[in-house]
């Protein structure tokens, strides 16, 4: 039976500034990428989000960034191989201790943001990231964009992998994210969200923004649309995916 | 044969920001107090610091501290048993990860600045703290304030407890540091020092900045001066404890 | 006629985190409190609320707070006056700065959050305040809780002050806010807040959370509620009054 | 008679965290750039040192900079041009806010760091920079690398301008700074500063890292180096222009 992993971003709330539909989207996801403080999140909130993967039986990951917390860790920065292995284990570390006091296993690491955009590209950035998952514990599996250095690097060190593909978002011909400045670049159509989705799914393809068909295995999805749009999108493919008897599940396993 | 730990906070520099001398502290001292990157260090700085310890055998533990770069830690906030938890966790798992792709074993737990302060006094504090780093990992030595709350938390709790003495501040007749604003609460004379560094290990005593002889057991001397005196007046003490046949080595063993 | 000027905090988001409802409370609001980038804001929402302002012909205030993103400037800090002195200037020039090339006159000043708590009762930090905004402009008119030590002060250094009351917060009998973690501290039915508004500006007084009938003389009248409410809110009180023919303007004046 | 502009950055140090020998550097420069609370500095520290330069009779200059104090504002960002004629009037306004209260008149705006190095080679960032000074106050000095966009930019203003050079770091073939990363961009030698200062007031000219001539106008000369270099670099070429009778004196004259 086809299987998928269903994954979105949580805990990226920070103080008393709220992000996010987290309640909700634990309802639907079997996956959570949480913030680990420095581009979102804080310490309290990563407690709380872990505790509610918990009780959901969400699996939890990971999702390292820069520290920037006014850019959202959307903002690139120049960094050195070392200084990319320093951020990712310094944030492997925090979010690991909490899954240790909650009782949780931690799954898998998602980098977020512009880490993540240039992980995809830059060879030496993903290297360092798979390193430092890999020095952390090799059990830890990798998200990273389908077709990108990232999974390759991650391949290459010996861990495993999961590819991911987006849900609602347009992607270039070279197979990479279109820009969320890019008009059309964010999916908010029902229809084109499930037309990619089971594309993915029973092809291992989607049309890029510019109508090409480009190549696109998946073993988990992501949504990741403003609002509360993750959520009601979520909800639809989920059930839909249901409908089609694709079963939607953890990458790790139960 | 008598035996004491010598002590010291390091790790304090961010970014551009320089702080201290660690270089040299790292050569005298049995046991780091590494900041873990909340009221001082970054990732970077981290890193290296521990790096560093690994080098010179240097015992490293966590140093843990309110988020607040600007204050440098030392000003208090009511928090929640809870909220300190919560950032107890996230700096013992930030601290612990890198330790593990160094392949170092955080040996111990000292809380900095105005959380030390606060839960040398406050019971529910102490008891939070306690609970943290039982909970991360029950093997840690708790370091405290000797006769402190925060000592007598972590024995309730079934850790490993060392005392703690500070060779270069002066003491409240109630047990307590002198606040820094207090006339005379930052010990500068070399011979002050050794006078209250030998009355600690030989007789479990010192005399308060107002005149009273008050109990201080101790199993290990924080060093804390500013600026390079820390360096100087451990070195002096160290070589000093040396003609006394007054053996320094780590709490936690070798 | 009778007159009231109604406030609102706005230009509280701050990078990609988003709050408030500041498009829709510009429509009705006569004065707008504008957060200055320490408790909340960054330097290009500032920019944007008080182009929106201007559009909207409503009068701009600086919302200076303690420097304080993760607590929303709403935890209290032990700070000298001379800091209070310094972080008041700092942000009273920053906000003027923007005012300035932006063509808009800077009309009033109101301490945020635990600022403005703490300035209610503490005659020192009343007065370091009330000293930095005569100092940096004597015509900018200083909002206050009305009856507390920070109207005080500034009468008393000859600074034009409006007393400012809340629409939809209790008070205790002494009369300061209920602290929000109180019970029955947020006013949330209409009909309390009818009641309340109306009572402040026809009679002077208001209930306590206690029950009692306490003096409450009031220039200006704030909405605070969370979510939409604060919009909610003034659209309906706005309206109530016009019926009332009371009229609703700026305290400065058109 | 010839006549030279000394200036520093000062006012860089942030909490805790002490950097520079800023008292020093008073008794020997004619113009401080002081950090507006971005890159460095903070509320208390500029207030402290704008005092100080009052006390001195040293000109006062905005140093603006990133909002980027972990990167101490070297670290370069995408940035539009709104953005950056955002983050310079809150940075003038702040600074020029804290001027006002001291009574001092704020001279001059260097941008700091990235902000300079990137507004030397962009002409839109040079024009939204030298936009953001004249709105804010067009009687201000704007420093700029000489032959830079920056000094284009805001001569096409209308702005006073004033060309930089620096005493201690080699520059390359095109007049831009060598980067920090590069080796000999930092000059030690008092003997290479001297030629170098030399070279550049009596024949507009220097000394290229890689060997040529290149042309070098300045009417202020900026003192750079690291710990207490710039303060002893400073104070030796003041002592030798005297004798040379090279007048130093403010840009914006007495």
């Amino acid at each position: 039976m086809t299987h998928i992993d269903i994954n979105a971003d949580l805990g990226e709330s920070y103080g008393a500034f709220q992000v996010g539909e987290d309640q909700q989207l634990m309802k639907v996801i079997t996956s959570a990428n949480v913030a680990c403080g420095f581009h979102a999140g804080d310490y309290n909130v990563l407690a709380e989000t872990i505790e509610q993967a918990r009780l959901e039986g969400v699996a939890v990951g990971a999702h390292p960034g820069f520290q920037d917390l006014f850019g959202f860790g959307r903002r690139e920065f120049k960094v050195s191989p070392s200084e990319v292995y320093n951020l990712m284990t310094y944030q492997l570390g925090a979010i690991a201790g909490v899954c240790r006091v909650k009782g949780v296993q931690l799954q898998h690491v998602k980098p977020h943001g512009a880490l993540y955009n240039m992980a995809s590209k830059d060879k030496d950035m993903a290297e360092s990231i798979a390193r430092a998952v890999y020095d952390f514990e090799s059990k830890l599996i990798l998200f990273g964009l389908s077709n990108s250095e990232l999974v390759h690097a991650g391949e290459k060190m010996g861990l495993t992998v999961a590819r991911e593909a987006f849900a609602d978002r347009a992607y270039t011909s070279e197979g990479y994210l279109s820009p969320r400045s890019e008009k059309g670049s964010v999916l908010t159509s029902l229809e084109e969200i499930e037309k990619q989705v089971l594309s993915i799914i029973q092809d291992g393809t989607t049309s890029s923004l510019d109508g090409r068909t480009i190549s696109l295995e998946a073993d988990t999805i992501c949504f990741h649309g403003d609002g509360d749009s993750a959520y009601k999108h979520a909800k639809h493919i989920k059930d839909l995916l249901k409908k089609k008897d694709i079963d939607v599940c953890k990458v790790g396993g139960s």
